[in-house]
């Protein structure tokens, strides 16, 4: 029976987010079922367009309001509030056996979540299910909890090119 | 007109070839048309079954006769020279968008291939394509070439706990 771990993406560098989506296709290719939630993002990327020819394996829903400036407004806390509520019943149903929490990471520093409610998470999770947490930033308490941590770092990047992000490569 | 870039994702860490997997499903999405190259791997990896949904967008290629140990052997050479032809005439073809070269990276530490010839390819490469580069070890002289560079560091690894790759996560 398949054991679930729990995995973290974070560090500066391009490469989270779509190495949990490449994830995401290589456990529905071994016939698993995935949820994907992404949060903070309001607008749909380009890979939720190719991922709808996957609806049946792949399940992909945003709870966000777009980044948070200074200060997190209501409506940022209250997407993040139902996108966890969610998140724990896809977890704890027994359906999906891999679970990615995109962007996950930053919210404990954005003040949207405190990080013991996302070690709770973790804690509880059923054996069969593997969790999969992105973004920068991600607190110790959760690295230390990890069983896979991998940092990516920039080593170059071309914004700094003054290159703008592209649809289909970044978005 | 899109405009491509060169990007490398490298390092011992977890989600290299699972970024440009991401990467190749998001600009699938925006309607870009991908190729992936797979060197050095022999067997098909979960996600390409998942790829097959998105056959007239994808199209991936294996390259491999498995990883070389201590010396590469004759169908090794022959299986990346073999390679490096083909995706010569994608780059140059103008139907591609966006080709990946999953392991590469490692190719001439291996003694496949000479750097040159890569940084040829790059150099030589249509304005309209973005090639990706993926594999430990990237030499100097491509990361010096390149827009875009991550590494993909291990904080933390499963593995040294003595958990095994498993299929639709590692492979």
């Amino acid at each position: 029976m398949f054991k679930g771990y729990v995995q973290i993406y974070t560090g500066n560098g391009k490469g989270k987010t779509t190495a949990a989506i490449g994830l995401a296709l290589r456990a529905a290719g071994s016939g698993m079922k995935v949820f994907i939630a992404q949060f903070l993002k309001k607008r749909k990327c380009s890979e939720h367009k190719a991922l709808e020819r996957l609806s049946d394996l792949i399940t992909i829903k945003r709870y966000g309001e777009g980044f948070v400036k200074a200060h997190p407004e209501r409506k940022h806390i209250l997407a993040v509030r139902k996108g966890i509520e969610e998140v724990k019943k896809i977890i704890n149903g027994g359906e999906y056996n891999l679970v990615i929490l995109d962007e996950i990471n930053l919210l404990p520093s954005l003040k949207l979540i405190n990080v013991e409610e996302i070690i709770d998470i973790i804690k509880n999770k059923p054996k069969i299910v593997e969790i999969v947490l992105t973004g920068r930033y991600a607190p110790e308490e959760l690295i230390q909890i990890a069983d896979l941590v991998t940092e990516m770092k920039e080593i170059k990047h071309y914004y700094s090119k003054g290159i703008k992000a592209r649809k289909g490569i970044e978005y």
